[in-house]
């Protein structure tokens, strides 16, 4: 019988160096000869998320009500769970998502302000008891993240024009969750250049990995 | 203070005959005076509900996850019910919505297998105890619907590609919210030709209107 895969998350707000940290996952995994792990992200992962993540995203959509947003991030959520997710790890195949429910309650439970209780009856709707193994979180200072998107000078989404007191109340219900599961979670300092964002990613997965032979 | 508008919503399988339904009201809600009536539709009725219901519309997400439909239905609720349903009867308009969350119960949690309950705990998160006022129900053989939807001669989309199971099954659980609601609900029967529906919905809405003065 094949062993279950891993189900790895990397969580942080805008410009936390998620990219960096994935490839740095990435390259790990690889080195540890884990075998074909998949990399997705959220919201998005199918054909379907990505139309609604196309929604999601499109500044025309600037009033777009709370709960409109949370269902239509759950709706691909549901998707990606029963096309990607559940398949790939049940083949034995590690799956690493930029991002999964945790993002829903920072964003739409933090700074939509829609409370944790309310995600929390979407999250049992949708996976029920289902949790990543291991969740890294990339924990960045709003004005940090802020400069670095700007420096990509590529247009800002819908989430990327929102403001301070939006991040923050994001950033504040990410530390809850990570305060709530400390053996799911790991915290990293995202403030911190590049090259030891990647240090830590790799520290935050390494008892994950399965014991090699000294060669 | 204004008085709170009425809130309508025509029900059915494809090839009901709603189009029919829902021009003989509109006749009706203009013979009675009733100003300014707002006719909308689900999924749909906003600029991003529109954006989802091209999604759940689109025969290329034929395996779409009955778990993804049904949020993504909701999605696009929620964003109804706040940018234009509550909006409009609160300055009391009448609102006719062709199809509401009685159709969810019927596709998804019939058509689609995923039962009444789960869907009530969305309907729940979305809009609580909001209700119609009247609920139309064209009742409808699902073979006499599929021989007018073909008549049209246009595409068929993702829901009409379906098959008399699925038609049966919401079918079904169209007439179990009927009959679970007498107060809401009218039947009618909508296997009848197109005058003998319009008649039938004049006489379901007659007691809504406001007492005219005999002249």
């Amino acid at each position: 019988m094949t062993e279950r895969g891993r189900f790895i998350t990397v969580e942080g707000l805008e410009g936390a160096g998620k990219t960096t940290c994935l490839r740095a996952i990435e390259q790990m995994l690889e080195e540890a000869g884990i075998e074909r792990p998949l990399f997705t992200r959220e919201p998005g992962g199918t054909p379907f998320g990505e139309a609604l993540r196309g929604a999601l995203l499109d500044p025309q959509y600037s009033g777009l009500s709370a709960e409109a947003e949370a269902l239509t991030v759950f709706a691909a959520r549901a998707e990606h769970l029963a096309q990607v997710i559940h398949p790939a790890l049940a083949t034995g195949r590690w799956v690493v998502s930029d991002r999964f429910t945790d993002a829903t309650y920072a964003y739409q439970g933090g700074g939509r302000g829609l409370g944790d209780e309310r995600i929390a009856v979407l999250e049992q709707w949708v996976h029920g008891g289902f949790v990543p193994d291991r969740t890294l979180l990339l924990d960045v200072d709003p004005s940090v993240g802020r400069s670095r998107v700007a420096s990509r000078g590529s247009g800002e989404d819908r989430f990327e024009q929102e403001q301070d007191p939006f991040f923050l109340a994001a950033r504040a219900a990410y530390a809850r969750r990570a305060a709530a599961e400390p053996a799911r979670f790991r915290c990293i300092d995202a403030n911190r250049p590049e090259d030891d964002v990647a240090r830590q990613a790799r520290a935050a997965l390494a008892d994950l990995l399965p014991a090699r032979s000294a060669s």
